[in-house]
């Protein structure tokens, strides 16, 4: 029998307490011995709840007891979990988590101190919730090398998007509704801002190219400026709007960002809606690949973590998880990307198109019957530094989204 | 550096040289030691070409060389690929094969082999060309119980019913395109006749329900009945026609169909088109979960055969497959299956409704304007079973196509 304890009873941890409690067999044929939960580590106590007997409040009941071989760390946060994961690893327990966080900021190092170990930091569900990428990185695409991720990483934006895609409604009016349906939290920003999406690519990014890529160091828009007319125009091109986080090597230079996208119905990434999640990667020898999953959510989650569990229990004396270095990837400013750009610009199309012509070049309008006092261009592919220059210079831009 | 041996220089076995020559470093920092090539066996000669030196006719040069430690089966075909794989099992060397019929029918024996030796028999490629599948299944979803696999596992019939869809051809027209364009056989009957992603369904459900699923136990329908005409009330009602290859777990009671369906546009199978291939799997806790990629093609394959050499390479005395047990796990026979039908009726629908209400029940009715001798009905959901016997009993029966 194979013991562990879980950090963390909230919504993942209460996860995965289900999760090896309902396939309790098929899990332990698959890890090759009982995985049994011997404690779990929570400030609160559960009254009546069966897990209540397993609760403990102090951590280093769970650092001093030798019978721990793999610890859960479904807290979330910085601290005290990476406090917790290091004085685990150290003391020689393998650990698996779900916090983006902590993985975004630590994982090199964590992974470093298991790997000198011969135990594991195994990380699958910290990004894009139950959809297996992390592993597939990792032991099946070997022989590429990665040139593009591009992902629909958080749930929550894309739950939004796809509401005021679907009903015309405004950002603010469809986030209420996802917090009232739990879909949203109280304080949105880290998901509608962004940032989680951030901290998700920089961890894909690290491990698909092998160095360490910081996630303070990737541009990040979120979708809080995004308006019921910009997906008025996306209708009329047949496009649909999402939060995309991506990084891509070109010509030996990387470069990540996080801001929403005009996508094409024959994107792939095109019909992925609600809370669910997708992974495109482009490999020079694989070409396309996408992973398509529920993004987040208890037991989605709950189910990675489990399975980081089980290849764990597999490999209690060896170390899984392949290279990925503390060394820094440098990458560059996003002023060399090129692409085209949707702008809206105020005013009567018939004034304004030629000033807009002299500004961006040729462009391809579009209108929007009920919006009669501005319209909307494509320009031709162009530089991010170079759109910069020309949309600085020019007043009657509404908005710009990036076209995919 | 570790020593393998390709068997087989066609498509695949020049693909597989060639990712290991193109990404030779990256490759090598990943597999923790450099991969050489040392033999190629074909039984031709390659004068001009770089591999010739390489090249061997006698595979006992391979199996008697100790300093071969891996060796990549990419021949096709049951023998000698069989006997070769089974030697250089029993002589202590991993295989790593794309060959789907050999896999089908003795991968259960071989991986039994690799288990015993502690070496590794990998086969990724054999289903899905470049989509890493295979390792997601042994490898990460293992604290869920996968109850349904249904996946577009067939790049040729995808092709033509994407081109039938799109063009408004008959199946033969396409066919014959294919075949110029080198996406069709000459004998084109393993793809259109459906044994192809047979084959391929009966190894993934193996590996997924941990038994030996013999694929001359299931039902297997090909495309080659399928008509412009099916085409035009497909779009009637904003459907496709895609070939599924598919197994479900339905109460503990297991079975499996290679058939044409109709998808609706909300499916994530729907806008799977071309040579690009997907697999569904639904699990009970991880929920929907879709890999997508190029299902075939010479560098996608190579792809995933290369990223098995890499953990070849880093487990060469440890087996890495989970569970894949030679008991059979019988399939029940389709009978029970559940699902509604498309037919097309033979007639005038005045006056045909009544007959077919009366023999299928209710039905929703469809008609293509050009096609005023007949009409559709998609029927209320009833088993296999009945609808054979219903079928049986009508006579103006034009088609039927099963609806996903």
């Amino acid at each position: 029998m194979i013991q562990i304890a879980v950090l963390g009873y909230g919504t993942v941890g209460s996860g995965v307490v289900e999760v090896i409690d309902t396939n309790h067999d098929s899990i332990a044929q698959k890890a090759g011995d009982e995985i049994n939960i011997k404690y779990v580590l929570d400030l609160r106590d559960f009254p009546g709840d069966a897990i209540q007997e397993k609760i403990v409040h102090d951590f280093d009941v769970i650092l001093n007891d030798p019978e721990i071989r793999i610890v859960v760390e479904v807290m979330g946060g910085v601290e005290p979990a990476y406090t917790f994961s290091k004085k685990a690893l150290l003391a020689g327990k393998s650990v698996c988590t779900s916090n983006k966080e902590l993985v975004a900021r630590h994982g090199a190092e964590l992974m470093e101190i298991a790997r000198e170990r011969e135990i594991n930091y195994l990380f699958e569900a910290s990004c894009g919730g139950g959809i297996p990428i992390i592993r597939p990185l990792n032991s099946s695409l070997t022989a590429d090398q990665i040139d593009e991720i591009t992902g629909i990483l958080n749930g929550t934006t894309n739950y939004i998007l796809t509401k005021m895609m679907q009903e015309g409604l405004d950002f603010e009016e469809v986030l209420k509704d996802a917090q009232e349906k739990g879909y949203a939290e109280r304080n949105p920003e880290a998901d509608v801002e962004g940032y989680d999406a951030c901290r998700k690519i920089a961890i894909l990014s690290s491990l698909a190219y092998g160095r360490q890529v910081d996630f303070e160091d990737i541009y990040t828009e979120g979708i809080t400026k995004i308006t019921a007319e910009d997906m008025k125009y996306a209708k009329v091109m047949n496009k649909t709007i999402k939060l995309l986080a991506l990084s891509k090597n070109k010509d030996g230079k990387y470069y990540a960002m996080v801001a929403p996208h005009l996508l094409g119905q024959s994107d792939p990434l095109y019909p992925v809606n609600g809370v669910f999640n997708a992974i495109f990667l482009h490999g020079n020898m694989l070409g396309d690949a996408m992973f398509y999953g529920s993004g987040a959510g208890k037991l989605p989650t709950a189910s990675a973590v489990a399975g980081d569990v089980v290849d764990a229990a597999r490999h209690l004396k060896r170390s899984i998880m392949a290279f990925w270095s503390r060394e820094k990837l440098e990458l560059t400013d996003i002023g060399s990307a090129e692409r085209r750009f949707f702008i809206r610009i105020q005013g009567i199309l018939e004034k304004e198109l030629e000033k807009v012509q002299k500004a961006f070049g040729p462009v391809e309008v579009l209108q929007v019957p009920e919006l009669n006092q501005e319209f909307g261009c494509i320009t031709r592919a162009m530089t991010e530094a170079e759109y910069k220059t020309k949309a600085a210079d020019f007043e009657n831009l509404l908005s710009m989204i990036r076209v995919r």
